[in-house]
């Protein structure tokens, strides 16, 4: 029998996924399951991208640019000014999703065990891409005490070797909706510049802030130009997952160039997506006003209703979708399996994502769940009260 | 200054996209290119495809399952049953075109350093992926003399390794046009069951085949099925490179988890592209006949015109739209820049793809260049009219 590659081997499973088989098992005994796990919103995609795409007519539907439609990118740009962001056509090429972009940004800029140090809890998928890309994550962690606020300098600069060659951030973060102050995104900016490391930004919940905040793009920070990397998406931005278009953008020209041979390598990104992106950029502010307030108004609801559980401790989010909660359970992993495979609060139960899998560190997060608001707020309201008695159930067990 | 990776300055550029900026020399003196170089295809998309995308009307435009749509993959599946290969949904993971299949199919088998052999000349991208998988392509030449007829078993067996994990075979081949025989494909199948081998096959060309030969997949060899991985693709069965959907396929159920980790990282492939592909598979056998034949008559047309070049050695092409010709010049590098930067016939020159970056092994190949017969006959005769005449001139020179 020829062998799996050691990587596949050590590539992870992601943390949602392994819940799917339970979650099967309460769909089979007709329990009603609030869906609290996943990052799909549900909020409609804007008209004008679904009609661009029925409107798209023509004859042979060619591959395109490696980097993207030049119109896109033309008008990608300008979306980013007109943010305050001073992005060029050239600084810019168009992905599969946020998901290449950022294996780009790791093949671009390291080598086979090199190291990219990550604040954690992070986006689980940073761990495949990691190991997809041979690379070895340094995680340093962050605490729910300070809201997951960055940790301290020095914490990062006692992990630094000859080997690691970025630091990368998700601001704001999934899971943790922390949003990095200006403060935070400067001092991270003078550590890399001190070490000639890269840092990549994933900001591809940028529009998601509340309570008037301002984002902070690492695009925007001068003298960083050379080291600073972006990371965006149209998935939550446009409500438009199911495109896969993303982008990875930089100032540095040797980095683009090097971008772009792996785009190069695998052809261009999706045609169809790319025309619906394109002419999304035309959505009108007052979509985004009302999601925006709609996002507000969920995470209110949420963490209203998380505080009226005893022994739950939950960082108000300022941004993205999500929130990290502790419980006063011991193993959340446990948890969530049982409250798809065993429990029903008059046929209706919850499905969380155990936060263990957005550390790296083992052990850590252990009694942690990550919910995404991506629920109307009737239906958070009930499902943190099936929550609520849930977890009197199992600690009485 | 932050350093790009050791993987970023190797990932090779694309043979083709080298001579763009000469093609534009050529457009900026108003000359009319007849393009030779790419394997973009003139042909119409089946409108069953367009209309189904036209005629997608959704609210969200949500990731669909990471393995692809259930009902794309399934009727998938019965589109192999029909051309005799016994394929079930569960060997099937759908992919951002056949790119992205043979990135999962090298990480899911190849760790760092690890070998993979290919005959040559290949499908330059073959480079590329290999690289940002961190892996080493062996190159085993075959030779224009047999028609690039698979090499013999023995020059394999003298390069397999402790680190060799897998043989990739592309068939029918970009760049040679070779179909392997039923013959060639058993003693592969059995060259990598005694080594414990992977046998990748690359049957994006599948349908391509003239003169009534049949094409033998590597799914169809029983007893192969633990090492038989095939890569398949929308892009050219039905002219919609921009689709970007293809997909990998294995009986190897550890192979298939491991590529679903890999799957998973990404999230979903496009799902526009998917409605499209899916619908693609109405697509009535009339239209194949009519493509098949018009691409049989442009290979006719395209060998019979460069066998009037004294010099010009070809090997007729069984299959895919591409063939390898050698010319009576020196270095078919210089020479393609040389027909777009400085010749014209009558305000009309080629582009044509310099075949050494097909090859692995430095100073293979100088002589040759690859013509893809993706254009009208008529085309195809005055390009290699044109093409004929620049030889006189440059060798004149
Ligand atoms: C933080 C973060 N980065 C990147 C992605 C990848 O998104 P996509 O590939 O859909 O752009 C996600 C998706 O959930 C995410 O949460
Ligand atoms: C031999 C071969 N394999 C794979 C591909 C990749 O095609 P795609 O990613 O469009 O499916 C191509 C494209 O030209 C090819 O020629």
């Amino acid at each position: 029998m020829p062998k799996i590659s050691n990587k596949g081997q050590k590539m992870p499973e992601s943390p949602i996924r392994k819940l799917v088989p339970y979650s099967e098992i309460a769909k089979k005994k007709g329990n009603k399951v609030y869906h609290l796990n996943i990052g799909q919103p549900d909020i409609k995609t804007p008209e004008v991208a679904m009609n661009a795409v029925k409107n798209f007519d023509i004859e042979v539907l060619e591959y395109s640019h490696s980097a993207g439609f030049e119109s896109y990118r033309t008008k990608l740009s300008q979306f980013y000014k007109n943010q305050g962001l001073p992005i060029e056509v050239e600084d810019i090429i168009i992905s599969t999703g946020g998901s290449e972009a950022l294996l780009f940004a790791m093949g671009s800029t390291m080598d086979h065990e090199d190291e990219i140090i990550i604040p954690e809890p992070f986006y689980a998928n940073y761990n495949g891409f990691s190991t997809a890309s041979g690379v070895t994550v340094v995680p340093v962690i962050s605490s729910i005490d300070t809201g997951f606020a960055l940790p301290p300098i020095a914490d990062f600069e006692k992990l630094i070797t000859p080997k690691t060659k970025a630091i990368l951030i998700c601001n704001p973060g999934n899971p943790t909706g922390y949003l990095y102050s200006k403060e935070e995104i400067m001092q991270l900016a003078e550590l890399v510049k001190k070490h000639d490391l890269f840092l990549i930004a994933d900001e591809v919940y940028r529009e998601f802030t509340y309570d008037g905040d301002v984002h902070y793009s690492v695009m925007n920070i001068p003298g960083l130009e050379e080291n600073a990397i972006m990371i965006d998406s149209v998935s939550k931005r446009y409500s438009m997952c199911g495109a896969r278009i993303g982008c990875i953008v930089s100032k540095n020209k040797e980095l683009m160039a090097t971008a772009m041979k792996f785009a190069q390598a695998r052809l261009s990104p999706p045609t169809f997506a790319q025309v619906a992106s394109e002419a999304a950029l035309d959505t009108p502010q007052s979509y985004f006003d009302d999601v925006i307030s709609e996002y507000r108004e969920r995470r209110d609801t949420l963490i209203t209703e998380l505080n009226k559980i005893e022994g739950v401790k939950v960082a108000t989010p300022k941004g993205a979708f999500y929130c990290i909660a502790e419980l006063p359970i011991e193993n959340a992993d446990d948890f969530a399996r049982w409250l798809l495979e065993s429990y029903d609060l008059d046929g209706e139960t919850v499905m969380v994502a155990p936060a263990a899998g957005f550390y790296s560190t083992p052990g850590v997060g252990m009694n942690q769940v990550r919910i995404a608001y991506v629920l109307k707020k009737e239906d958070l309201v009930q499902a943190v009260y099936i929550l609520k008695a849930a977890i009197t159930t199992y600690n009485a067990k």
